[in-house]
């Protein structure tokens, strides 16, 4: 039900075929011929036809397959090359910052996290140590195939430009992020930056817990609360990328002030500190405290499974208010969310029956994220794949494609 | 960013073609072929030849513009022709009933809207009266080219089927609704059904306030408070149909009971009731006492203008977490949010000021409906308009079009 009508022409269908093509491949790992005929829903000619050109231009092999005794030739197996095009990418995080290597296929050939000690920290500084950390992974790879580069930050990002508006756990305010980087990181790949948790949720969709679900709602929780949306298969951004922000949904009116400036935001009666808090832990110690309280849960203490209730409640409060305006299919619980899955989902699955209209009550599974702590990462090579995935055709066209092309 | 690849096959290229045109048209109203040319990117041969098959099939016509004494020829103006497809559509509003027969282009080619008791009302007396509004203006009309029906309902709907979920205002829970039309309306034209508000949201993206709009946000008020979400220019339905349910949004964990159930839900803080409460005037007193609520507003009643400051900040609240989460670019205030929008808009600026993040605050505007009343009404006809623009060949087909459509 599209709103605005774009007519297609042949050259745009030649490269929506290779696009379909090159992300059935990017996120299968490997296709046979006939899966992709079957998948895309393309001729078997011209699936070979499109095929060649991944192989020519080095982006993919094409294997015999060996028989496994049944009738007909095997269909020819299609791999991507992952060292062919490679992205990095980068996660600042709270606790940590970690940069990787991906490949074409979503193979991770190097990462490397270090912790940072919670708290603000200059600009200057991390982007500093994120490129040293870059530049030792680039060097220890020998490859310089890197098509782009993909950044999670904790933070409200403006997509378009990758202006940091406000990181409230690093102490940003108004942070260009994206020249930053530029800046700093030595190459001429494209940067892409956008927030932790949307990317945590496109990993969790692509490789992760909610592959192939079309509505999903990604509620990650720790210091602060961060959401990804995904809808009718697609991100939700906004606007200008900064969608998503569930942690600043006003949940309590006569709550506690929230570090965004408003007041009783869904994060401050569902956040570390409001864990802390109602488990007589002493607030701002961290993920040291968090693990204690786990512990205390797992070990059957009613102070601790107590809190874990209460929180639950609350998160049941925020997450009915979405479930009624998004309608999702699966609800991913990610970081703190994640980890104390079993001691919320009971008190949480309880207040959704109050909270929820019967029509999406009775459509939502609530799961655990799959991808850790990893998950923003892995979403920031997702990112940086994006520009290959949706035209691969201008990394086809140096190695010499149709002339036609050329003037398009 | 779609998640899901489609290949695309030469007869897909051709209705997706053939559904640009019409949807340009359809709303539009007319196009020059050029301007045809600009806004799909097609060929003007390809232009030419699909106009032709339009033509050939009735639904358009095409005029040669009148020379304005610039240089060349002018280009030929295509117009569709309302009378060639034409849909039902049907609103069941808290107050009201109505039925309208709309054609190609938006064109509304006839009109009755009746007032009904506020309450409940038996699904046989509504879908009977209906029927019969419904059956004399088509009998009026002598046309026959009905193509969809599209009703909108003041309820939660499964949109796959037409079910009913709840409608606490007509108290209906689980309603058939699109099988029992299906029985009355005596039509073998397929039935979509679809929440009021988000037909709004639709309505006034296509031909009100918020045309060209990408991602729009429209809040309803009357007894209970819906939403109509547009996310990248698509509607967000969620998973089943149920997306939007913003009256249901939990604002005051201490509030008052929901009709739906639960306690505090946004509509029970900014719904009619709540108006008339804060205003002092007696509960259950419908749009009357509403009209009086305003009257006494525009003529300076402190108590009045106090109660809509007082509801104006319940709205931000609520508004706030939904910007924060949706990042749109316009927020569009239907029903008694609309009418009130002068006496609202200072003390909701300043709860959106001080309870949204600032990337997403900077964008926002905040405007009145602009269709009225009938903004579901309209809504229904485009959700009935839309297999014909989604897939135009199939109407095309039947006057004889290339044989290799058949097989498709």
């Amino acid at each position: 039900m599209r709103l605005y009508a774009v007519g297609q022409r042949s050259e745009t269908v030649r490269r929506a075929n290779l696009s379909a093509i090159v992300r059935e491949l990017h996120v299968s790992g490997a296709r046979s011929r006939s899966e992709l005929v079957a998948r895309t829903g393309l001729t078997r000619s011209a699936i070979r036809g499109l095929i060649g050109e991944f192989v020519d231009a080095g982006l993919a092999s094409e294997v015999r397959a060996t028989p496994l005794g049944g009738p007909g030739r095997p269909s020819p197996v299609v791999r991507p090359n992952p060292e062919s095009a490679v992205v990095l990418a980068i996660d600042i995080a709270v606790d940590s910052l970690a940069v990787a290597l991906v490949g074409l296929g979503g193979e991770v050939l190097d990462l490397v996290r270090v912790q940072r000690p919670r708290g603000h920290s200059s600009v200057d500084e991390i982007v500093g140590k994120l490129a040293e950390l870059s530049g030792d992974l680039r060097a220890g790879s020998g490859n310089d195939s890197l098509i782009g580069i993909g950044v999670a930050v904790v933070g409200v990002v403006r997509r378009t430009d990758g202006l940091v508006s406000t990181a409230p756990n690093l102490g940003w305010r108004d942070v260009p992020l994206g020249s930053r980087f530029a800046g700093a990181l030595n190459s001429v790949a494209p940067i892409s930056i956008a927030n932790d948790a949307d990317l945590g949720a496109l990993a969790e969709v692509r490789r992760g817990v909610a592959v192939g679900v079309e509505d999903v709602l990604y509620v990650h929780g720790e210091v602060g609360v961060g959401g990804g949306l995904i809808v009718n298969g697609r991100p939700l951004t906004g606007t200008a990328g900064f969608g998503g922000e569930v942690g600043h949904i006003p949940v309590n009116p006569d709550g506690i002030a929230c570090q965004c400036g408003s007041v009783g935001c869904w994060e401050t009666e569902v956040g570390e500190e409001a864990l802390l808090r109602l488990a007589g832990h002493p607030p701002g110690g961290g993920w040291n405290e968090v693990e204690a309280v786990l512990e205390e849960a797992s070990a059957g203490s009613a102070v601790a499974l107590g809190a874990f209730d209460a929180l639950a409640r609350w998160l049941g409060i925020g997450l009915a208010g979405l479930v009624n305006v998004l309608n999702p299919r699966l609800v991913v619980l990610g970081g703190l969310f994640g980890r104390a899955h079993p001691f919320l989902i009971g008190a949480l699955e309880a207040e959704l029956d109050r909270r929820t209209l019967p029509g999406p009550r009775a459509l939502i599974r609530i799961v655990p994220a799959r991808l850790g702590v990893d998950a923003p990462l892995l979403g920031a090579a997702e990112l940086a794949f994006e520009p290959l995935l949706a035209d691969p055709a201008s990394r086809l066209r140096p190695r010499g494609v149709r002339a036609e092309l050329a003037s398009a």
